[in-house]
């Protein structure tokens, strides 16, 4: 037996989420069929990061356990000439038993891209958020400070999140803009349900003048999901990096997303 | 009756090109439909650049004459809550019936962009083209630099190409890495049919050492389109710019596609 990581990216758009469904058309679906394939043998893969329908990932990490020994190019390019065009492995690596893709990471980074102009998306359609009106990046990232640090996130948490506590620790946040563009950055040790874009939604409001930037600090505190805004569109939201104690050894990922994001 | 001017952006995955088919799915059908209901009367458009199939505009320049009076807003605003979400209008303006989008652009300028790197794209998919093994970036700027002014591009020029002339004075040739991207930009008067995938075509197998930059010229000179590499995925291509006299004063368009293109 061997336990396999693997390296990960996918167009969240043309998937229900990462998690397996009975329809079958799922990011896990898509690729426990590939690597199956290629294992002669079922496979059940574990993830750091379970994203939601819609939601993008340039560095998702996944491990499954093999019965069958194959070389590592063999689970890249033999997967990647199963696997629709939407998702792609890019990297394969033997590792220890004791390493898991989901308990074994120590930190999460999810970017969020909103484009801030008067005219839908086009081209980025599905790939970002979208404000029309002229968001106060200055006021959204004063809002952002709150948020940081160790906090009780159930405002921020979605009715159907199934974590046993809602204490997460939200090591960064960073909200610039960028062109026509406004990105966040949220880096923490893990993340609730639809927590990133409950608190996208709340620093957008703020950007737009609807609430003062000192409301999403009363809305933290307030514990309740009912006094904080709508969980906001899917499409801008991006898994970029995970983190696992050093002597596991990962390989990197590459850049192949330009400075898009 | 009032002729205007639009500027354009769309996603080329979505579409069988620019230029109306039967089948339906193009998009001068989509925005013609969309501009016929907000004019309310048929509309015909004429394009500065017939893309094809699979090939994106950040930037393209589209007339038409309407009969019925509309606001300029209308036109944009309009079009867009009844456009796919692959096609948006970015600005619309009236405008002498002295312009024409076609016949008065001056210069039209298309980038292809490159995915290089051992794994096939997943989040660009449909979105850049793709070469697994290294390019030699340098060599292919030398062999560029031979397709730069006023040639007969009858040897990158498609069979079913229907121009009167060959000749087209190509401005501006630029082959760049980006990370793992290669980045072309081709600048000229205007371009054949095929003329820029057949050009990156023939770059490409320089990049890769399998001939020497001195064979482009070869094949530009030998006026023998069976001299050429094949035609190169249309996945990577986008119009980006088109030049008018600067009496016209069209809008600019904004840069909605962060660094990325």
């Amino acid at each position: 037996m061997a336990r396999i990581v693997l390296g990960l990216e996918y167009d969240g758009r043309d998937f229900q989420g990462w998690q397996t469904q009975p329809g079958g058309n799922t990011v896990q679906d898509c690729l426990e069929l590939a690597l199956s394939q290629i294992h002669g043998a079922p496979v059940a893969t574990f993830v750091a990061g379970r994203t939601d329908a819609g939601v993008h990932a340039s560095a998702q990490i996944v491990h499954f356990d093999a019965i069958h020994a194959r070389p590592e190019t063999a689970w890249v390019r033999g997967s990647n000439s199963l696997l629709p065009p939407g998702i792609a492995v890019l990297w394969a690596k033997e590792i220890s038993p004791e390493f898991h893709a989901r308990f074994g990471a120590r930190e999460r980074t999810y970017r969020y891209v909103l484009l801030n102009h008067p005219v839908r998306p086009a081209m980025m359609a599905g790939r970002t958020g979208w404000v029309h009106a002229e968001l106060d990046v200055d006021a959204m990232m004063v809002a952002a400070g709150a948020l940081q640090g160790t906090h009780d996130f159930s405002a921020f948490r979605a009715a159907q999140c199934q974590a046993k506590s809602p204490i997460r620790e939200l090591r960064h946040v960073h909200v610039e803009r960028r062109g026509h563009y406004v990105v966040f950055e949220f880096r923490g040790n893990a993340f609730l349900h639809h927590q990133v874009r409950n608190m996208v939604g709340a620093l957008v409001w703020v950007g737009l003048g609807r609430r003062s930037p000192d409301w999403v600090r009363e809305v933290l505190s307030s514990q309740d999901r009912t006094k904080a805004a709508a969980t906001f569109a899917p499409d801008g939201l991006y898994l970029t990096d995970v983190r696992y104690d050093v002597e596991w050894n990962l390989p990197a990922f590459d850049d192949r997303m330009l400075s898009f994001l």
